[in-house]
């Protein structure tokens, strides 16, 4: 029942080592779309304004002899009073920042992502992948398919930008064939690089304009081509789909679904006595036989052909596919590294989430689709 | 001894309605240098390539008809294999980016930001102020002497760029006249807001070219001019000057000087057994005759013409004046607007960053001065 792999794979525990070189190395990739006025300047100086308003702040000012006292600068403003994260994003022109950790690159998210039906130039796409040889292998098809769908693909398929970032000296696990025991020890440090991952990509990535962070994980191969709409449209703080997998069945020789996800759940007595005894560094697992937690998990409460609207309240969630309003995000909620009341990476952001005043909340019968390996 | 008012006033407590309404309402003011052309794209296709890398990504993507299929878009690529955070951040052409949680605007303040001796075309500024009648005040005056240094004034002032933020809904406190107790109660609620109000700040203003984040209060309003390079030359992860005030002794009728804020601190055992009977959701304040916690409280630490560079490693910070590595705020480290191992705001951030690895120091010799109401 354990959670399987998630999309950065370690050999070797050092937190620390990730703590000073995470982001060292950073490189970033913009695909901006085609120029277009900026239509938002307001003053009437508008000669040597930028001609593209997705130009990021990222070079460095370069000084241009001679030219300093002669011109003053041009003066831009953007008027961002707007900003909402409604039921009905694609009719206020919302924001959506889509983040995605990422180790390998799978042929299939990508198709995935070219079919949801949101308007691509309204959302933003986010990579953070490790310096590993497999996260460059990963990162050179990731461009590769980046370029053909921005540059070469249709418009409608071209999304309004994407940054890409690298992160130095990757910690790594030892071997996950070792026993039960010690693949529970690992799964901490394995959760706080994890967490760190996706903490550089928000800080980095989330800007003003953004009105919805979506996560979804680099194995996710299959949604709702309507998932933003979807889960937007329950306008809640912090949205968890169900993340299932297809696999073949050997016995009955049909193509089945079993739950993926069981870090989408709802708390129980015994988990919270079990945290109480613990200490404050431990953490409370979920999907280990040697620690039952008896909480309810929405992987197991999905019922064939009901009510995909049918939500439930969460107290930790999965980062598989998970949708944020931003103002979440920017209120402080991040993902723990350490262990936060005894939970740690999503399920801490959920605990996090709650402690600002949001409450998660999960659809069971609502799918999305991890890879099978 | 109580720490004195901190920059955001309030009349009214109310966390949830700040959650809810902080940042719906945002503006931005980009006051940008004259345009140079884009030096880092490194494809062939430069023809519609933005004119200038500093035009921030936060207008709506507009859809020109007919053009989408004739034209592929230009392709950017922002090497950022060199962001560092070292020793010498001048020399290695260093982003700072100064953020300033501001409710009153001082000419002094701004005028201090002007003489700062690191280059100004390496220093973006943030701004986060109150949407209240005060508020409003502040960004008129922000706006006026911004216009006036990045428009009209010497190259040499103008900074690399401006950003901010309104944060809508400001919750109010009760009278602050009220009793000790009632005043001690507040706190918790004040700090929450303020703690809020830095996150939003930093979630969306932090970008991935920034190496340093230099927390700097609106009521600072002298520092020495070399006050980066001076604070980087550390090179320490989180690092705090000490921040005192000038005033008129009416006994010795003499200019002197008082320690300011109290919240760069040293644990006490006295304190952690406090916080050790305490509730998970109280918090264990300084400056307070009725819990006192024997920290050992840098303010007390100062040494008349000692060595300005002397270290002493910190277990709480406060914000008037603070320098972060980047790479700190990336890992996860914010402002917790809950109670955080009983700590809030500044102190829990010294938490949280020491839970990431990363170990405050502060300096006692090394001084800041706030304004005098």
């Amino acid at each position: 029942m354990a959670r399987r792999m998630g999309s950065v794979r370690l050999k070797r525990a050092n937190p620390i080592t990730v703590a000073v070189g995470a982001l060292l190395c950073i490189f970033i990739v913009l695909f901006l779309f085609y120029p277009s006025g900026s239509s938002h300047a307001t003053t009437s100086q508008r000669a040597g304004a930028a001609v593209h308003p997705l130009s990021p702040p990222t070079a460095p000012y370069r000084r241009i002899p001679g030219l300093s006292e002669s011109r003053p600068p041009p003066v831009i403003r953007y008027n961002m009073n707007n900003i909402t994260a409604t039921a009905d994003p694609e009719g206020n022109r919302e924001n959506i920042l889509l983040l995605t950790p990422m180790a390998r690159f799978y042929p299939e998210y990508w198709a995935n992502l070219l079919r949801l039906t949101y308007p691509h130039e309204l959302i933003t796409l986010g990579f953070i992948l490790p310096k590993t040889k497999e996260g460059n292998e990963a990162t050179a098809a990731l461009q590769k398919q980046i370029a053909k769908t921005q540059r070469h693909g249709p418009a409608r398929d071209r999304f309004r930008s994407i940054v890409i970032l690298r992160q130095d000296d990757e910690p790594a696990l030892a071997s996950q064939d070792e026993g039960e025991r010690h693949k529970l020890a690992n799964q901490k440090a394995r959760r706080a690089v994890m967490a760190r991952a996706r903490n550089a990509l928000l800080f980095t990535t989330l800007g003003p304009d953004a009105s919805w962070v979506l996560w979804l994980d680099a194995d996710i191969v299959e949604t709702p081509p309507s998932l933003i709409q979807d889960l937007a449209g329950h306008d809640r703080a912090v949205l968890a789909p169900n993340c299932f997998q297809r696999y073949y069945d050997e016995e009955t020789r049909r193509a089945e679904e079993r739950p993926y996800d069981f870090n989408n759940w709802q708390d129980s007595e015994v988990a919270q006595k079990l945290a109480g005894a613990m200490g404050r560094d431990d953490i409370l697992l979920e999907g280990y036989r040697e620690m039952p937690t008896y909480r309810a998990l929405m992987a197991y409460m999905a019922q064939e052909g009901k009510d995909e609207k049918f939500e439930v309240p969460l107290d930790g969630v999965g980062g598989t596919a998970l949708l944020v309003k931003a103002d979440v995000h920017r209120d402080g909620a991040m993902f723990p590294p350490f262990a936060f009341y005894n939970l740690i990476e999503t399920e801490g952001f959920a605990k996090m989430a709650k402690r600002l005043g949001w409450q998660p909340y999960g659809l069971p019968n609502y799918k999305v689709y991890h890879y099978n390996e």
